[in-house]
C-alpha cells in the first residue's frame, strides 16, 4: 500500500506550474493511541489554494515548502486507534492531495446519515456548498424578490448559488465562459446567463437587468472580482448587497484592477461584506437541513469535473484558473 | 434688496473653474399663499456638490443649466405667508448659493433650541455633524475600544469624527495634508495624525497603528477613496468596518483607483457600506440631543474658514478640493 503525496517544492510567482508541485512517497505513519488511518477517495482542488501557496498569511496557512500540500479529501476508516471510528466508516477532513491520510481522531469527521454520493461532502454538503450558503443567506443577506448576480456560475459555488437563489424565490443573472456554460447555467435554472467573452460584462449586466425589467442588481455574489465586481457597482439597486468570496481574476496574476464604478457605493448605499464559510460553523445544523432537502428534492443538482488517479491532482487545480471545469472539479482516487 | 445667484453655466469635465459659474440678479418672488422669503445669512459649500454639476443621476439630482445652483443654508425669515413661521425666525433649508431664499413653509425647518452659532446648522449640527455621526455609530457600527481611521480628519467631517470617536472612547488616527493640519487633528484629540503629503499612505498608517500597539484599524471613515480606501484595506483587522462616505480624490478626476490590498476583504472579513446623513432621518433627534451635548460640554469644538459675500462662493467651493480649508467652509453674508 503506497502513500504517495504531492509536496509543494516552490513558490510561484504567477500562475503556478507543474514544477511546483511534486508527488513523493510518504512513509505510512505509526498510528499513536486515539489516531486513525484513511484510505483517501475523493480529493478536492479549489481556487483558495492558490493562496496557500504563497508564504502571507491570509485566512488559512500557507503551504510549507517540502512538506505535502493540504485540502478537503473524502475517505474509509481503515485503521482505528479511536474509540469513535470504525473500519470503513467513510470521514471527510482537509488531508488531501494524498493517498492516505492519518491522525487524531478530531481532524476526521463522519459523514452525516443523509442519502447522497460520497463526493458531496467536498460539493453541495461541503465547503462549496456551505460557501454558497452562508455567502448568499448571511454575507449577503438575499432575499425572496432579488435580483442576484453570481459570477463563474458554472463553478462550483457559483452553480450551487444559482440553484438555492432560484429555490428561494429571487429572480438570477449568472456569468460564465462560453455559450456551453451559459446553457448550463440556464439548465441550473438562472433567468439570464452572460458569456462574459462574448462583450464587456457591464454591458451585458446592464441589458440583461434591463431585459428582466429591473434596471439592476440587489445582491451580488463575487467568485471573481476585477471587471465583474466593478460592473456590479454600476448597476447596483439601493441598498444592494455584495457577498466577496474570490477574486480568482486575481490570484495569479497579482494585478491590481481599476473600478471605474466604485464611487457608486454611497449613491446606491452598498453594502460589501468579505467572509469565508468557517465563520457560519455554528449553524451548519441548518445548512445540512436545508441542502439535504434540495438535493432530496432535485431542486439542487450537481456537475462533477473528474479527474482519476493521484497523478492527476495539480493539473486539475491548474484548469480551475483557465475554466477548465464545470461545476465542482475533483480527483478520485 | 438684491437677490443675485449663482447659476451654474457649464458642467465641467475635470476640475470646475470660475467660468462653470455666473452671479445673475434673479427676480424677487412674489410670495404664494403659505410661502416663507428668507434672508441667507451663512451658506454652505460642500465636496457633495461636485457630483451634482455632472449630468447624472446620483444619490442628489443634477443642478440644471442655467439655473441657480442649491445647497445648505441659514437665514432669517424677512416675509411669511405661512402661519408656521414668524418674521425673524432662524431657518435652515437647501436655497443656498444665493441671497434669498423663498418657496413653500415646508422647505425651511426652524432651527432646534439649542444655545449655538447660526453657523453650527450647517456643522457640526447640520449635515458635516450628522454625515459625522451616523456614518460612525451606524454605518460602521463604530464602538468604544475600537481603532477608529479617518481620512481628511482637518476637513469639516472630518474633524468631527475625530472629536465623537473621542468621546466614545475610541482610538484615533486622522490623515491631513500638511504639518499645521495635523496639528490641529491632534488637537481635536487624535492619538495619532498622519500627513499624507510626507509618505506613502499605508506606509504612514502601518506604523502608526503598530506605534500604538493595535497592529491595524477596526474602523475608517473614508472622506477621500483611492490610496487612503486601499491602505485601509492593507490593515484592516478581523471584521473590520467602513464607512463609504466620499471619495474627494475622485470627484474632479474621474479617474478610477487600482486596489491593490482589495482582496483582505476576504481575509478580513471586511464590511463596507455607503451612506449618506439622510438615511438615517428618523434618528435625528438622538443625533442632536448626543451632540448638542457634547457642544456644550466643549468635547467637540470646530473650526471655519470663512469667507465673506456672496461672491466669494465659487472660490470657496473651488478651494475645498485644493485643501484650502480648516475644518468647515462657510461663505457669510
Amino acid at each position: 500500500m503506497t502513500n504517495r503525496a504531492w509536496h509543494l517544492m516552490s513558490r510561484p510567482a504567477g500562475m503556478p506550474t507543474m514544477d511546483d508541485f511534486a508527488l513523493r512517497d510518504a512513509p505510512l505513519p505509526e498510528l499513536q493511541d486515539g489516531w486513525v488511518r484513511v484510505e483517501n477517495k475523493w480529493l478536492s482542488v479549489d481556487p483558495y489554494m492558490r493562496g496557500r501557496m504563497n508564504d502571507v498569511k491570509s485566512y488559512v496557512p500557507p503551504f510549507a515548502l517540502g512538506e505535502p500540500m493540504q485540502g478537503g479529501a473524502v475517505g474509509k476508516v481503515v485503521e482505528s486507534r479511536s474509540p469513535h471510528f470504525k473500519e470503513g466508516e467513510t470521514v471527510f477532513h482537509m488531508q488531501g492531495w494524498r493517498e492516505q491520510a492519518a491522525g487524531p481522531a478530531e481532524q476526521f469527521n463522519k459523514v452525516p446519515p443523509l442519502p447522497v454520493e460520497d463526493h458531496q461532502w467536498l460539493g453541495n454538503l461541503g465547503l462549496t456548498g456551505a460557501t454558497a450558503y452562508f455567502g448568499l443567506f448571511r454575507a449577503a443577506q438575499a432575499k425572496e424578490g432579488d435580483i442576484v448576480f453570481v459570477s463563474a456560475a458554472a463553478g462550483a459555488v457559483g452553480s450551487a448559488v444559482v440553484q438555492i437563489a432560484k429555490a428561494k424565490g429571487m429572480t438570477v443573472i449568472g456569468s460564465a465562459g462560453g455559450a456551453d456554460k451559459c446553457a448550463w447555467v440556464r439548465e441550473l435554472g438562472a433567468d439570464a446567463a452572460l458569456d462574459y467573452k462574448s462583450g464587456p460584462i457591464v454591458k451585458l449586466l446592464t441589458e440583461a437587468a434591463q431585459a428582466l425589467g429591473s434596471g439592476g442588481i440587489d445582491v451580488y455574489f463575487d467568485n471573481v472580482g476585477g471587471d465583474h465586481l466593478d460592473a456590479a457597482f454600476a448597476t447596483a439597486r439601493q441598498n444592494a448587497r455584495f457577498a466577496i468570496c474570490g477574486m480568482i481574476e486575481d490570484y495569479n496574476t497579482g494585478s491590481s484592477h481599476a473600478f471605474r464604478y466604485i464611487m457608486r457605493i454611497i449613491a446606491a448605499r452598498i453594502m460589501l461584506k468579505g467572509f469565508i464559510y468557517t465563520d457560519y460553523l455554528p449553524e451548519m445544523a441548518e445548512f445540512y437541513r436545508e441542502m439535504g432537502g434540495w438535493i432530496a428534492s432535485g431542486q439542487v443538482t450537481s456537475r462533477e469535473t473528474v479527474r482519476d488517479g493521484i497523478e492527476a491532482a495539480p493539473q486539475a487545480f491548474l484548469d480551475l484558473f483557465t475554466g477548465g471545469n464545470t461545476g465542482k472539479m475533483l480527483v478520485r482516487l
